[in-house]
Parts: structure tokens; sequence; C-alpha cells
């Protein structure tokens, strides 16, 4: 039952979308990207840009934590729309966002919810953790061995 | 090992972040107002104001889910400065943003994170979420019957 | 069947979207202040702050016009969320969006709908429009005999 | 006497606006792309860009419902002045503003204006609402089948 | 005919306007609070809150410069609305934007514009800017012998 | 003694500069970009970009009018910094500000300045302003008489 | 030779600036409220509101390190100028900026560039810091035991 | 022991900061791209983008003066997010910002700090300056000989 449920207010969000379920999936968590049914996952993800409704109204709907990645779409105002029509909800729905065009971070957020309560996912994010440390450490080194 | 670890920039914070230990205690989940131990939480919550970097050091260093609650603090450029800087994290380490001052959402979206697992607190917040249904249709024949 | 039909995010809303009632009222234009049923009424003027999905909901949900009023609530960043939420709607859906607590001008956006196929309340709103004027070159002429 | 009048600031925002003229085309609405003439049209469509006053100059001079499309034109500083010089117009003399580059929900919008005493207008954009959620399921399915 | 033309959009910007008015007869100009009539004035001076079209629209009916005054009124979003609604002006047709609520600068800026072709105006300038100057040696003086 | 002295912060301001330049002989008014040198012309027009301080420096240090015109420069943010550090000035010491990169208009406005005291400078304003409103009508006879 | 010169641009500016003295005075460095004279300071802290253009000056003409401190003063749209117009500066031309109102911090940065030299004020930072975090740790101390 | 400390939040910083290192290197000021350590250097130079919290971190962690440099990374709102996140640093904690990707600025402020105690470096900074107005003189005299 930890599915992530993976859902997008139009097709034109799939390229930003697809982040999140490729970080997933290199976590061995199922997705679902469907018109979202609640008793099926445990996690829903909702991107959406613009006046960007979808999450805040998957979160008025659905008592699971609901992830709203805001996209810059072709006639946003920077993004700003996007942001701000997603994080601002209001008191008893809260929609966690993350940064404008961040779904691979709500893909990340979707495994430590699971993680939470699923030892086997926590490992895996533990491990991707050190990972990405080790990962500044070697980029730190090459730097410090570049001729700049 | 379900409490909620919560967490904030500066004393001058509580007035907004005793949001989210007061609807988590409705909840019936167990707070820690503390130094976080990431080993005896379950999710994270951090609330700070202006350059606010709380939120993501914990992020960077814990495996848990980390929620963010941006505060309007004395000073801020209208709590812009606090919203930017907790959002935008980079990719690897999200923090799950609420609104501006949304102290209470994020202590209904730690519930939610912790109900996903937890039928106990799963059935609360769908009990939760029909109540605040119910408020709203009450609050709407209120306004159909009164005198304007 | 010329009702305009008023709805509203939250009660305390109300302060604001009163004027909107008022306005109409001086049209002799009724209203129904409800949880809104479009086949009664030709217009339906949503007013919601924060991240206010109420305007572009019904605007998804009835072939009726939908008038938007973005409203300054507590906890807005400054009104920027409220009114990019309901402007900056996706193709297909629009919201007809007017100022920040512009629920005045939403009532005479209303009246002026009506009007533009019902002769008896154009009328009206021709002679509102020339108050209106009139009103501008009083100002004007009080300006002037003023002693500054 | 369904005509929508079109108006624009600058011959220059002539291709956003042809998407107002197409989509009213489309429910076979006449358009009058015209120094606007109030008395033959039912709703008036203006767009602008910049400091933007063709929209609230029309509507001080119109009874009739004024429709703004804020353009990102060239120079606008990233159409923000564009939006705010046609949304935030003083109480009397509202204008019904659509997203930033929105010319074709000003479209739809003058056709749900006039669809609202026309019951022919009226049945068509019913249609279009109905195909365009069709779009979306067809889109959801797509999506699902899809191999990602 | 040195006088300066001063017009506003709305009566409520008079304690604003007023500041260009004082300071303008610091200087013996004199000032026509009126609706303006160019061929009797040298300078005009147009003050508006919101989505401010007042000086845009003299401006486009002028030959003579006019000086814009934003002005923070009741409902502006902070401002803003006003400052890029005169600011913003097309080719051909510019307003000399001073700051928000700048009333007092819009009085020099005209005077100025006097001086710069009547030289016992320029001479009162020259006098005022040598004031502003020992003001501030002044107040420099007084900080420096201040115990702080 | 009407020329027009023109500065500007950086060589890389020229190209936006040069419009100012190009309207102004239209007017036959001469220029003069150099080292400011009050004495010998009427007006000044001053662009520079980011935190521009070019034009409130020299409006502080001349009786003259200072015309700015903030430049969107490279690292600018959007030209915000550069709008905003022209137009707030305080008390005292005006800067006409004209919109982003706007130094087509800047020179317009400096032409009115002079205008303002010059009749065969005014006549040519006046014959400018009347051929941009034959350009208009021109542009919306061929609106109308394209096939959109 | 460890001065610090601090210079404002209003006096109106003295009750945040005196910030910037107090905390050098707890470091036994003597400051000087002055015209600032670079030969007898190592470090110039210049405040100043709107489109601030003192820090930046002062810049200009001192090779030493120029502290900018950004204030919200009256009729500053909400601090956004005072904060670009310092900070925003060209290459060639720093001014180490801080936060909004951030005085204090602007005395504590003169004391650790000072203390970057000088081992006996660099003791002190270093103790500062010490205070600063025992302070965080106590006050995290009595939020535990605090029964909330 | 006049070593700059330049660290950057990732690899893809590095075209921005390599001017840091460029303009220290033409003070003869050695550098050390390193993961900071403290004890070595006199000053650090720490740049990052989006929720940019390095610097804010380094300098609650040294006693040094740390200059913070925002960048415009990938996926940042334009900017501000990196700005807000460093500017904005909490009392006692200050870091001296630079202009959005001001590397050079940042490089120069560093420079400036040793120069404020080491007359070596001081000289160098002079010279610096005084080519600087050389180079705006030169392109002036350009600019007046240029047929425009």
């Amino acid at each position: 039952m930890s599915k992530v449920g993976i859902i997008m207010g139009s097709s034109s969000d799939l390229p930003i979308m697809q982040q999140a379920i490729a970080i997933l999936q290199s976590f061995d968590i199922e997705t679902e990207v469907d018109i979202v049914s609640a008793h099926r996952t445990s996690v829903i993800i909702a991107g959406a840009g613009g006046a960007a409704h979808l999450p805040g109204m998957v979160a008025s709907m659905s008592p699971l934590p609901v992830i709203g990645v805001p996209i810059k779409s072709r006639n946003s105002i920077d993004g700003w729309d996007s942001v701000l029509s997603i994080l601002q909800m209001p008191s008893g729905v809260p929609v966690a966002t993350v940064a404008l065009d961040g779904a691979e971070n709500a893909g990340i957020l979707a495994a430590q919810i699971i993680g939470s309560a699923d030892k086997k996912v926590l490992d895996k994010i533990i491990l991707y953790k050190e990972a990405l440390k080790t990962k500044v450490y070697t980029a730190s080194e090459e730097l410090k061995n570049k001729k700049i």
C-alpha cells in the first residue's frame, strides 16, 4: 500500500513531473500516474502551473498528505502565480509545497513520508542522503585539485 | 514512535508555532519542542523567519520528512524572505513548505504523514475533515438566513 | 431570471462582499448569497482570499460568467496570493477578476452583464455612470472654490 | 445585436488578441475589430500592454461590460505593469480582467456574458465546457497508458 | 504664463497633492487646482492612485510636460499599481514620474522646469538647493555634538 | 541655450540612450553627450542601470530639471533595481523618471520642457502629437480592413 | 586606527543606526558619527532609505570597505527601493549590504573586519559568538521546560 | 595569513565565483577554493543560489567576516530567493551581501577588508580605484568624440 499517486494539471506538465516518478522508481516505490484514487495510495503528488488549483483541491478532498509542485508554465508570471496559489492554502487544508519546478524534491519528500513508517524505505533514503554528501565532498575535492 | 519534533529559529516564533502543537494535541499526537532528535520522532516541523535556514539545515541532516513554516518576523520584508528561503531548496533536500505563519497547517500535515501509515490517526483526520465541511455548510446556512 | 449568485470562501469575507450586494440592490437586482445554484442565476460573483480557489473552481463547473473578487485576508502576502490565484486561470476557464477587495466593482460588473441584454438595467447603469461624472465635476468645483 | 467589440492599444497586440477573435468565431459570435462603438456591441474586449490605460478608459466611457486583457509587451516589467494598471480600477469603473496574454479566455468570457441571456450561445458554451472535460479525461487516459 | 496646473484623480488625494501646492507657493509660482486647461499653464502635475490613468491620459492630450505623482491610496497593492501605471507609459507619451506620494518633489520639479527658462525662478531654486545643503551640514554638526 | 545634456552610467547604456538623441534631433534640439556642464544646457537626461545613482547624484548637484532613464542592464534584477533607485528620490531632489529603457520618452519630455517656454519647439511637439494620433487612426483603419 | 566611521542619509535614520554604535561600543571599538573622513577610520558604515545613494557614493570615493544598511524609511515601497539601490552596485564598487534595518549586524560586521587583523577584537567576537550560542541553548532549555 | 577562502554551494556556481578569484589574483591575494578552514584565512567568500543557506551557515560558525554572493541559478525565481536568503540574516550573524552574480565585487570587497589593515593591499586598491576613474573618463571622452 505504499504507492504514490501522481497527478498534474495538464499533460504539458509531464516533463517536470517525470522527475518525481524517476526518483521514486530509484527508491523502488511504485507510482500511479492517474486520476487520483486516495484509498490505493499513501501520498499524493500534484503539480500545476498558473493559478494552480489542483493540489489544493485534492488536499480538500483527501485525508492523505498532498505534495504540491508549482510549475513555471507558459504565460505564468515568472512562476509567482503558481507558487502562491499552491503555498498559501487556508487553515485546515495544508499542501506540502516544494520549490518551483521541484518535482524531484516532491518525489524524495514522498519517499521520506513513506520512510517515516517503513524501515526499508527509510534505509534507502539514508543511503541516498549519504550519496548526496559524498557527491558534495567529491565535487569539493575536484574543485581543490582544479587549476583555476 | 509517532512523536512530532517541533523546532523554531527563535523563541519569538513560539506564538505562531504553538498552533502546530495545539492541533497535534487535538489529534492525540505527542509533540516534542526540543533540539531535534530525529531517532525519536517521525516527522519534524521547523519554523523560522527572515533568511530562514533552520528548516533546510534540518532537512539536510535528517532522513525524516521536514515541514517548514515561514514566519513573518519583525524586520522581514513582508514575509517574502522567509517564504523563499524555506521553499526554494535545492534538489535532494526537500522541505514541505506551508503558508506564511501556517503553523496550524504544519500540524495537520504532520498528522496526515503519520496517518498515512497509522489507521487510528487517519480516522481522526477523516473526522477532522468532515467537521471542517460541516463548519462550511453551517456558515453557509447562517449566511443564507442572515438579513443582509 | 436576473439574480446574481454571490458566494465567498469564508464568512470572514462577508464585510467585503456586502459591497457587491449593496450596489446590486441599488440597481434593483436580486442577489442570492448561497451555495451557488447556477440554473437560477445569470451571473456568479465569488470572493476569496489567500490561495483563492473558489472563483476558479466555480468557473470550471458553470457555463455562466464568473466574477472573482480577490480579498486581502489575514495571513495573505499583501494580497498577491489572492490576486494571482484568481486572475491567472488556464485557457478555457476565465474568471472576470476585479481589483483587490473590489466587491463593489464586482457588483457593478454583474449589473453591466445583465444590462448588456436588459434595457431597464442598462438604463440604470447609464444613470449611475452619469451620477459618477456629476460627482467628479462637483468634487472638482469644490476643489477650485476651496481656499488651499 | 450580439457583436463583441475588440480593441487594442497597438497593432503589435494583434497576435495575442486574435485568440479572442478565433474563439468567438468558433461560437458563431460576430466580432468587430474597430474603434469601439458601444451602441452596436454587447460586450467590449480591450487589450493593452505596459501602463495599459485603454481598458479602463473605455470602461469609464461605456455602460457595457469591458473585458481587459493585460499583454506582456516589449519593455514591460515582466507584465506586472500591464496586469496592475488594468486590474486595479477605482470604485465605479470595473474592468473584467483576465490572465496575462489571456485573450482566448477574454473571448470565452465575452461569449459567457452573451450566453447569460441568449440560450443558443449558452448551449454552445455548455458543449465547449463538456469538450474541455473530455479533453482532460482523454489526456488522463493517455497518461495512464503511457509507458513513463 | 508660469502657472502650474494641478489635477488629481480623487479629492481623497488632496492631502498628498497639497505638498506640491505648498512648495510651489514658496517659490512664488501660481498654481491652479482645476480641471486642467493646458493653454493657461506651463506645466501640469497630475496625481492618482491604484490603476492611475489620469497622468497618462493628460499626457496623451497635452503638448506640455506632465509630472505624475503615484499615490498610495486605500486598496492599492502597496503602491505598486499606482507606480507602474504612471511610469510605464508607451513611446510618444512620457509622464515625468516622481516617487510614491512624492507631491513635494513634483512641485520642485515643476519649478525647475519653469526655472529652466526663467532666471528669477532658477535663482530661487539655487537658493532652495543651498538651504537644503546647509540643512544637511547643520544636521551633521548636531549629530557630531550629540552624546550618542 | 536650449541644449539637452545627455549622460549615462556606462558606455554599454549608449544603445538605449541614443533613442533620446535621435528624437531630440528630430525636434532640431541640440544635444551634448558629455560629462554634464549644467550652465550650458537647459535640461539633463541621465540614464543608468542596476543601483542607478547617476540621475539622483546629478539632481542633487544641479538646479536644472533632471530626467532619469532606468536601464535594464545585464545582472539587473529584471530592471526593478534601476527603476526604484531612480524613482524613489528623497524630498528636495526630484528626478523626472520615465519607463524602463524609455530613452525616447526622455527625449520627448526634454523637448516638452524646452517647449514650455519656446513656442517654436512647442509647435513641433504639437505636430509630433498630431502625427502620433494619425498613426493610431491609420493603424486602426488597417486593422478594420484586414481580413482577420 | 580602528575607528568605524558611521554616516547616514538623514537624521531620521539615527534610531536604526544607533544599534551599530551600541554593538561596536560593546566591542570597545571607537566610532565616529561624522561626515566621513576615510583616512581616520578602517571601515565605514553608511545607512540610508528610499533611493539610497549614500553607501554607493561613499564606496565610489573611498578605498575602505563600506557596509550599507538599507533603512525602511517613511514613503519607502516596503524597503525594496532601499535594499536594491544599496545592494545592486556595479562592478568595481562593492557595498557590503546587510539586512533591512540591520544596523546591529553592520556593527558586528565592522568588528569582524577589524578583528580579521586585530587579535584582541577577534577574541571579543569569538566570545560574542559563544554567548550567542549559549543564549540559543538557554532559550531551547526554557522552551523544553515550559508547559506549552 | 591574508588568504581568502572561497566556497560555493554547487560546482555549477564556479563560472560566477571565478570572477572573485580572478580579481583577487590581480591584487596578489592568495585564494583557497576549499571546504572552508577559518583559521587559515582572513575573509570568507561564499556563493550560492536558490534558498542559499551556505553563506549564512558559514557566518554562524566563523568569527571571520563572510561575504555572500547570491547566484541566479537554474530554477531560481529570478534571483529573488537567493538575494533574500543571503541578505536577510538575523541579528548576530551578518553576511556582507553583494549584488546578484556579483562575485567580482565580492573579490574587491575581500581585498578592501584585507587592505583595511595591510598598507600594501590598500595601495593596490587605491590604484585600482584610480584606474576605474580613468576608465570612466576615457569612456566619456570617447563618447564625446564619437559621431552619434
